[in-house]
């Protein structure tokens, strides 16, 4: 259970031990203690509102928005949403054990490549007090400790949810402390935190780009940022114009504040007279504002210049997070590609197209961590990838890139049986 | 090719893009490069050993001693194995485009996770020459640019073994400047290239932890240290006594300056009297300096008696690299597990035991790369392994664990095809 009065290291100390241990529990243990803990995220839901409402009332004294006041708030049906979620996670595969390869070698030795957890991983977040538990049930089941870092106004619920979550799972046979909350959201304890290269293995920030500068400018634990999309949807000379426009509006429109949302659209030289009117028509319908090159605007028509802005060169590198998209006209599929590489964060990138030739120059050019055909870039999600969850999102190359989920928080190790075999 | 007037950015830029180019380049293309640079490195060796034969006298007026020098020499003997090894790297299946998994989702949407290149590779090294080339014909081979960085002794060699592999492979078409050498080996350019995180994707430091101090006190761009060894031998109580002799010696005598070499011997206490007093024998025979604890040193029987030094706490820690080895007893296979755990550097470590139970636990407890029972640590080696190849060998558990191969300089990404498909 974690101690709120405990120093950082101490914590981080003891969450190494308990990792220790997590590695070596079987799965129907880690099953039954997140199901305990779903059980009784529900059972104390009052304990969680009562500190939650005292998050809301710091937070309205603190002039805090209503969108994070939203973000913030739980109320009966969230909490029991984030117990279904713990529930959710129980019933996927074991990563922890499974054996990715292995061969006989020349010299009569078995070897075995086998996933196992990377040990302690910490997690540090934002306003949502659901990244709690959804973060502590996907260690858990990958096997890790965990050591949490939430923001200092989701402080009374982040540290009842913590208990909630820890009590439950020692109570149902795991090692104590193998889940623990850091108390206080300041940068001093994230500097702190992120120097624990004895005892984490990981750093995971979900956050903007402050907090990853704050990181980066510090850390010796190994980070994954879970970071920013500038994601692009590419509209070939052959796309069919009506995929185009639903694609389109879908990138862009569905969710425009996550990071697989689309950014900057590029229309090829022959299909923008045909499908910059329409598609662009139907943004602007849906209040998307449009900052569009020369050639696109030239290729819009009457009925969409006046509400038209042009676009800088700082358009093409911008995640707007919102109903903004860049626009551009390009001469090829190679133009394209050196467009998204340029300036695209590595993120999502889409190619609409009925050109097999077009559709693999673009998959193979581009350098993201998942590059769609016909497809809109929104479903980069490790739920929508078939992988249960996701701990977020990796534009990085090393380890894990696009979502992180239950593989993703494991590392490997080789286990090799001989016969009293020397080497000669 | 590499110009060796050219700055460190210049170069990391050139490379960025050579290695855009050389990701899609296809594995034939690929294998005809190594094959005409494994030619050349024959047909010019008169120019190599010109060149190393300047090194060599720079060395020797630079008082270095005769075991650095002799990394350094190069005979047409060594230029012609250095040739072999490329043409091995040729022949290995080509892991970019390799697909590790994939799925069809529940929307209709085809998923792919493939292998593809890093991008940008720098590899910095010390003495030897060979890496210049063993290094390179990697990385071409999985798709990536390199960037190399050896040392101020070897630089006319390097020099001159990079042009040669850079006219090559240039000649039979790859893009040019996807093989460069840094010039000069001071901390400045060291601090330079770690900090290209715009156009390096990964830097594998092979050197001692003086070389891990200077980067990781600068370093922007990822790092993974193909680091040292603290590597043990455990001895249960159920081991055969014929096959304890054999490993051990073999884990420490066989080559004692590399990674994988034994440096604490542990002893079941139930094995020590009937165990130690040979094998301390042997190793003795062999010239092997013991640093003994109490109980080690009581079961080591009167004839060796005063030949054993008294080991200290530091000895547990120590990477010795050298005929010396650290002996102590424990009282069961946990504490063994704790031993290693406390102590280790997550390099190699084997179990000697007839007792399946014993196997199981140190496999399971014992947090490392690589796990052995009933074989020697000395075969952590990616050839050994059958990878084919390594550039290196990670302690660290993110990316790679083990020896670093051709996989292990690519990362992947998804590919997914739809058919106009938008999220719900």
């Amino acid at each position: 259970m974690s101690t709120l009065a405990a120093s950082v290291t101490e914590i981080c100390a003891a969450a190494r031990a308990a990792g220790r241990a997590l590695a070596q529990v079987d799965a129907g243990t880690k099953d039954r203690a997140l199901a305990a803990v779903a059980e009784a995220l529900v059972e104390r839901t009052p304990e969680i509102l009562e500190a939650n409402a005292r998050d809301l009332e710091a937070g309205r004294a603190d002039d805090l928005g209503a969108a994070l006041l939203d973000r913030l708030a739980l109320d009966e049906g969230r909490v029991a949403a984030i117990g279904a979620g713990v529930r959710a996670v129980a019933a996927l595969p074991d990563p922890v054990g499974e054996v990715v390869d292995g061969r006989r070698l020349p010299n009569g030795l078995s070897l075995r490549r086998i996933r196992v957890p990377l040990g302690v991983v910490a997690v540090v977040y934002e306003a949502r007090p659901n990244v709690t538990v959804d973060a502590a049930a996907l260690a858990v089941k990958s096997g890790n400790a965990i050591v949490l870092r939430g923001s200092r106004s989701a402080a009374q619920s982040n540290a009842v949810l913590t208990r909630i979550v820890a009590e439950a799972a020692t109570g149902a046979g795991l090692p104590a402390r193998a889940v623990s909350l850091v108390a206080g959201g300041g940068r001093e304890e994230l500097a702190d935190l992120a120097t624990q290269d004895r005892f984490v293995d990981l750093i995971i920030p979900r956050g903007g780009e402050g907090l990853k500068a704050a990181l980066s400018a510090v850390a010796t634990v190994p980070v994954i940022y879970a970071a920013s999309g500038n994601c692009h949807v590419y509209v070939d000379a052959s796309a069919d114009p009506d995929s185009a426009e639903r694609i389109v509006v879908n990138a862009k429109v569905q969710r425009p504040g996550v990071c697989n949302a689309a950014e900057t659209l590029l229309v090829h030289r022959d299909a923008a007279p045909d499908v910059l009117p329409r598609v662009l028509g139907a943004l602007r319908e849906r209040g998307v504002q449009l900052r569009v090159d020369g050639r696109a605007k030239a290729a819009a028509g009457e009925a969409l210049a006046g509400t038209l802005l042009d676009a800088t060169e700082e358009d093409w590198d911008t995640e707007y997070l919102a109903l903004v998209l860049a626009v551009r006209v390009v001469d090829s599929v190679q133009e394209a590609v050196e467009h998204v590489n340029a300036h695209g964060s590595g993120h999502s990138e889409a190619i609409l197209t009925e050109d097999l030739a077009a559709a693999r120059a673009f998959q193979l050019g581009v350098d993201a961590a998942c590059v769609y055909v016909n497809a809109s870039t929104r479903f980069t999600d490790g739920f929508e990838f078939g992988m249960g969850a996701e701990i977020g999102n990796s534009t990085q190359k090393l380890h894990a890139r696009g979502p992180i989920g239950l593989r993703e928080l494991c590392t490997y190790k080789y286990l090799v049986e001989g016969d009293g075999t020397a080497r000669g």
